[in-house]
């Protein structure tokens, strides 16, 4: 319900820091991608671990915002997250949710973490959120 | 099994970009701070998820670090976290970890997440991490 | 709001195959058991997954029903386990359950799961109840 | 590595109460299905939580043995679960596993639950396993 643009556009308003980009929106799904710079390193060479938790937060919130509309009162109420493969350093942490439920007051989707271009996913996530009463139609802020 | 120095400047090499500092380290427990400043907030006064997610990740840290000693190879493997009040935009976020578990290649341990000051936790997580074979004793990097 | 015994008979009806029973219903918390028979066991001698994780979602309800009233809608939305030690085959599982919030619409709760009688957590376990609109003040079924 | 005929034999002898058939094992993937009589419902024709539980317990490592053959050590060491819409109290529940990691000595999986027939999940559960040294290469018991 709601164009890549303006998600992003929204996306940059909410999270005025946040590094992850919205790259795709579909059909209870998105697709997003998390710059990996210095700030995202551990020794070692490695993508610290809040870089994945932002990525997988994002990508839920615009997988349930392209659904249900910009609904700035909508709140994540868990995140689950396992950490299966070390991330790679020089590449780019993809997320690509795809939404379980969207009822009328709680979302459940599931995100897959990647390290851009490799096929195994570093991290999986669930997450759900609240949606506020008659947030659904798409009110804008 | 470390002190709180050896912790701190550990977490400083291991984690150079975290605002986290660590307060107390005890039996099985931790208690550490996250610093909140205009990078950690969103519109509308709260403090950002990732930076929930960060402190309940290195207060877990630091307490198995305490009871194991200096292993910088013990990984996060999973992170769970409920999301329960809108956390002050002027108070720092504590993270009061207890290990609920500490086997032989597995830990296990609960976060509760406040604004500093305040009596109900604005968040709860529960973390497990793999220890790597060998790592039991202090084994310093 | 609701006792022991009132408790106990709303259980027994709405969970008629269970094992469970109530032993304490506190402020905002619960503690339950379950019995352990042939029918609760593994090969090997311990007591199986679903006898735990069936505790737990008892005690985080009674411990949800104790404080709101009888609500038969309230529903558990997430559970959440980690399984720490191989329970005892011969002693009673124990629940105690603790809530972290009682929201108007949401409640959050964790469970320490014993056998009955050792001081070390067997499992741990967090869950989250919906609760149906206007359910508060104790709404008899 | 195992054929769905021993994977059966297997889990009967380990799980004797269960009332969970295997219906498929593919690569890192099992469907199973538990059967929905008088003692898996709750009162206003729904299937109970627990029922919902077992079978993602038993679709997870029955697609782990599938994987690394029939390890009878391999145990739980979380699960997580999201219930998002009411079971039919006439069909039984089937569950989809996939693995999302196969390591060493940690597997991760994903589970969708669905009422037997129709399209939308009832839950989902994510859960891993750890997996004794040397258990790899499909050790028998």
């Amino acid at each position: 319900m709601a164009t890549l643009r303006e998600l992003s556009d929204f996306i940059t308003a909410e999270f005025p820091q946040t590094r992850v980009r919205i790259l795709e929106v579909g059909s209870r799904s998105a697709t997003v991608a998390h710059e990996v710079g210095p700030g995202e390193l551990r020794p070692g060479g490695t993508v610290s671990g809040p870089v994945l938790m932002a990525t997988a937060d994002v990508a839920l919130y615009v997988a349930l915002l392209g659904e249900i509309g910009l609904v700035p009162l909508a709140v994540t109420t868990s995140l689950s997250f396992n950490f299966m493969r070390k991330p790679s350093a020089d590449r780019r942490i993809i997320g690509v949710c795809t939404l379980l439920k969207v009822g009328r007051s709680l979302a459940v989707g599931e995100v897959s973490l990647y390290s851009e271009g490799l096929p195994e996913p570093v991290a999986h996530a669930v997450g759900t959120y609240a949606i506020p009463p008659g947030a659904h139609g798409g009110s804008r802020p």
